[in-house]
């Protein structure tokens, strides 16, 4: 287990290391040399620097991108907060397992191999209306499992979950990180009726009284109100940063995750684009807090890491054009 | 030559098939069974739905996508409304076939079959500020080299363009179909400067005025003041029409060209999909006014059928999350 105390886990996210300067500069003047009108690709050709930058080179394409979808179940289920039983959550695991599910497919689309984590299936936690959800050990146990998680040779990481009741989770941390009515945060998530909806909102109310002042603190809040698979996914965004792994967030859920690390440490997100705008409510507040863009806005709202993989199709789609186009000169044509 | 005169287009235009409604309904119905709350995969779910109404089928995935980009050049690009010389036309085309272009490396992540069609390079139109762009036959043969264009076999088809001065073109088709003032629907296009733009606004005003009324027929409308490229994409979006084949469009050239099919015959477009919303000034007022939703947002401004290539990227995940997904009852999971 990397991180033995929560000491530990501050000092990975202060060691983060920053994009590669050269590489950066490389990849924008390339850029400026391809047969196209300068900044005719848009959004692709920062999407393709950047990635660029992280990996340390002028140019190239995505060889080994990796989903991991963390799963786990959540106390905050039983209050009746989801438009499905808890039982979901494994059955899911199992679709997963199987190649059943949606981002099977979309991983299968990318071309990436996929990952997945039970990190707390059957055994959740604690209801944080009450209580923190996890006890210390808990959360570094969940952290440590998603930084192990990302493969060290990955070349994009996508990080998705599975976790019925998550939605509540990520609105009381959204909550916590982003400040605004607790209650607010509140979405239909699957797809709960008015009266689910009630509750989440009651729910995320209670956390809010229960908790207090403990939110203050991003990663407090993340093992207070957060879940297994939050927590995972935090962990996981910060090896990626370790190994200069560029990161595609999903949902709201996965941003409101790696939102605690942003709020732990300013700039610790500077590896990670959103993927998409979710249909969640919470979720393009989320991102505007973070000062993410999104890349898609298709109204998906189904978690999974399938928004991610999706926008992942266009990161493919700016390193191709990036590495495979030829330069003004090589093709003999005029620049302007 | 499929279209002896105008009168053929026309019927082949209102011979145009619907979409299969028991293939709809069946991909709908299956919509609803696989394993995701309804609607989570947000406009996916519709797009899929939408090309297996179109192809006929209640799933599959994508197999033969066409991309082809007609290239020709335009008497206009005299006026100095380009931020690239004429000659850059041919000088792309060549780049095309040697495939160093966008669209080529585009094409090849989407693994679509690229046809590069030479219509009218080093043959330009006359300049529309002053006389009609093509004449009848010229306007014929352009519209059945786009028909001819289109793969029957094709299970997706997206229309690309090049020509330099082609920006302004699709300006002064917009302004015939849409409506406004003339000069407002220029943009910079491969980034023209201020005075280009001033010239580029003038030749709108001045193509208004030489052409006035006869304007007022969108297919009249395409021979004054269109180009080659842009009759061939109309030639072609009515051809794939014609073969149940759906349609994703570029940006702001493709859209106008295709646009006049819709403003000839109401529905002409049923089988089309916007890819993006393109930087182009005009575009998303086009996209508007003929009722399409963008798929992507990107700023995008490279034409070649690049945004339509990227876009169908989604429609892929689309499909295969729509074909190889387990249903609930497959996989056992809970349905709410």
């Amino acid at each position: 287990m990397p991180f033995a105390d929560r000491a530990a886990f501050r000092a990975a996210l202060d060691a983060a290391p920053e994009p590669d300067a050269a590489a950066l500069a490389a990849a924008e003047a390339r850029q400026a040399t391809l047969t196209k009108p300068a900044g005719a690709l848009g959004a692709l050709e920062g999407l393709a620097v950047w990635w660029c930058g992280w990996r340390g080179v002028a140019r190239g394409r995505l060889a080994r991108p990796q989903i991991a979808v963390f799963a786990a179940d959540h106390g905050v289920a039983a209050r009746g907060v989801s438009a499905f039983p808890a039982a979901v959550t494994a059955q899911m695991v199992t679709n997963f397992r199987a190649g059943g599910a949606a981002i099977n497919q979309l991983a299968e689309t990318l071309g990436a191999r996929l990952d997945v984590r039970d990190v707390g299936v059957g055994r959740p936690t604690a209801d944080f209306t009450a209580a923190p959800a996890m006890d210390e050990a808990g959360f570094l146990e969940a952290l440590s499992a998603g930084w192990d998680a990302v493969d060290p040779e990955a070349d994009l990481f996508i990080p998705g979950e599975m976790g019925i009741g998550n939605t509540t989770a990520a609105a009381a941390l959204a909550g916590a990180l982003f400040g605004g009515a607790p209650g607010d945060w509140a979405g239909r998530g699957t797809g709960v009726d008015g009266d689910g909806l009630a509750r989440k909102r009651a729910a995320l109310e209670a956390a809010a009284a229960t908790h207090g002042a403990a939110l203050s603190d991003p990663l407090e809040a993340l093992r207070r109100v957060g879940g297994r698979e939050l927590a995972a996914i935090a962990g996981a965004v910060a090896a990626a940063r370790a190994r200069r792994i560029p990161v595609i967030l999903d949902g709201f859920i996965a941003t409101a995750a790696a939102g605690a690390l942003a709020k732990a440490r300013p700039g610790a997100l500077d590896h990670c684009r959103a993927g998409h705008r979710s249909a969640e409510a919470g979720h393009g507040r989320a991102l505007a807090a973070l000062g993410l863009e999104p890349l898609l806005d298709l109204g998906l709202r189904l978690g999974e890491g399938s928004g991610g993989a999706t926008a992942a199709l266009l990161l493919k789609a700016a390193l191709d054009a990036h590495d495979g186009m030829a330069t003004f000169a090589e093709a003999g044509v005029a620049d302007g």
